[in-house]
């Protein structure tokens, strides 16, 4: 077993041993997306959907990806499978090409694939968490899971500089997401969340929660909310791939939530459930 | 000498020769910025205002540059004696590090510098170029000249896929500036120019037509204008460390400007005496 392993358009290696061309197209514009989940007992979770959203935006890009959505699924399956861990960070990425820096697409080139694997915790759905609001000053395609990040970089350094865990988002009054999760709130017994546009990122763990929260007959309303109605909310809780389900207890050094506990832990409790199921019907 | 150089964290070799490690904070995240210009008979143009940009940029997204201004620009004046070719383009990047993959900075790490060198011609001012108008979806960051540049290449591949050779970014109706240069107008008699703020990068080029154009005697308003604005300006120009200063003479299909030939031409014969006095008086 290895403790990290990469992967670069055909080699396979520890991760610091391996090295990438000068003149891969991320190195001068980020010209690439990305998508990333865990993987408990080497099963790695929501492996279809996570693949679906990458093909989705490197199509969004014009970035050509180098095999068919089985050949991606078969590297991740055959590579989590070499590294030791319980638990694992899985994360993959395609960049649109290597060739001279111009910002116009080089003709007649595919993408290159790169995985990164290595061991990493899945969120605590015991631990609460302080968030701080940032002005949302994103470019307008966050629904493209892209490799522009340093507004997510910068906010994030910010939040642990103030010593939370993660910030919010915000464009004026409207939430928006957390740098690498969405946001929702509980009020009045339903789940109120952010509305999948150019502003946000289709979360697959979002979209787990919803189904959820319908098939357990709390309300959902894919409505945009403000700040205002954030910091008043029942509970307020952050999901992702790799945190799955968790609860907020202050944003910007004020307590916020905890005045829906038990229907927030059955939201929690529903997606754990869901991410063990999900390792036991693969191992069998 | 050699066809092209390259530089990466202390080593040298042909650009298609040099690899970079996985970890490198631009392969997730874009995490770096760059400057760029051109040189002529081995001088490179401007270096002293490039190289403050550069520090500047840095400084903004609190990226620590492994060097002082000194050290960058004689690596950069010693590596282009030895690249072969009257006309090169000069490139140079940092980015923060070398980590795993977490959108915190790494502690105590200084930044790794880049060097790209390779032949390419520098604008022709006898050229009139095509534009199309692309509304602008970038970051509110785009006085950092940052590696965040995917709207930036899809909107040239946009343009070339139109026949056209630049686009003209707005915000609504607000003329911001191109894909890699800053727009400029001609009216009765004054040059007008959108202000240094966030929505547009400092350009350097842009600083010399504006100096010159006053030492002229032709008055420089430094105010947004509208699309609409620039379809009825008498002429319209662009202007970029590696263009100088080229005459816009389409906009989505329509003939534009046109009407004050003259003044534009001691525009642009002055950019040019500019570059060629300097080549001159450093290799006297």
């Amino acid at each position: 077993m290895m403790q990290t392993l990469g992967y670069y358009d055909g080699k396979y290696d520890e991760i610091d041993k391996m090295v990438v061309p000068f003149d891969d197209r991320s190195h001068y514009y980020g010209d690439g997306v990305y998508d990333a989940t865990c993987a408990g007992n080497h099963v790695i979770f929501n492996l279809d959907e996570h693949v679906d959203r990458f093909f989705n935006s490197a199509a969004l890009l014009k970035i050509e990806i180098p095999h068919t959505k089985q050949e991606v699924k078969d590297i991740l399956n055959e590579m989590v499978k070499k590294v030791d861990g319980d638990e694992l960070f899985v994360y993959w990425q395609v960049t649109r090409a290597v060739a001279p820096r111009n910002h116009v697409f080089p003709e007649g080139q595919k993408g290159r694939l790169w995985v990164m694997i290595r061991p990493s915790k899945i969120g605590d759905p015991s631990k609460t968490l302080k968030l701080m609001t940032v002005e949302d000053t994103r470019f307008l395609h966050c629904n493209i899971k892209t490799l522009n990040l340093i507004p997510n970089c910068m906010a994030m350094q910010q939040a642990v500089e103030a010593g939370c865990d993660e910030v919010v988002f915000h464009r004026g009054d409207r939430v928006t997401e957390c740098a690498h999760s969405n946001v929702h709130i509980l009020k009045d017994g339903a789940l109120k969340t952010a509305p999948c546009d150019n502003l946000i990122l289709p979360g697959i763990t979002r979209a787990h929660r919803i189904a959820q929260c319908k098939a357990m007959g709390i309300p959902v309303i894919e409505e945009p909310f403000t700040v205002q109605e954030m910091m008043e909310a029942d509970e307020i809780f952050f999901t992702s791939a790799s945190a799955l389900c968790c609860r907020i207890e202050e944003i910007d050094g004020q307590k916020v939530g905890g005045r829906d506990p038990e229907r927030i832990a059955r939201i929690q409790k529903a997606a754990w459930n869901e991410a063990l199921e999900e390792v036991r019907q693969i191992k069998g």
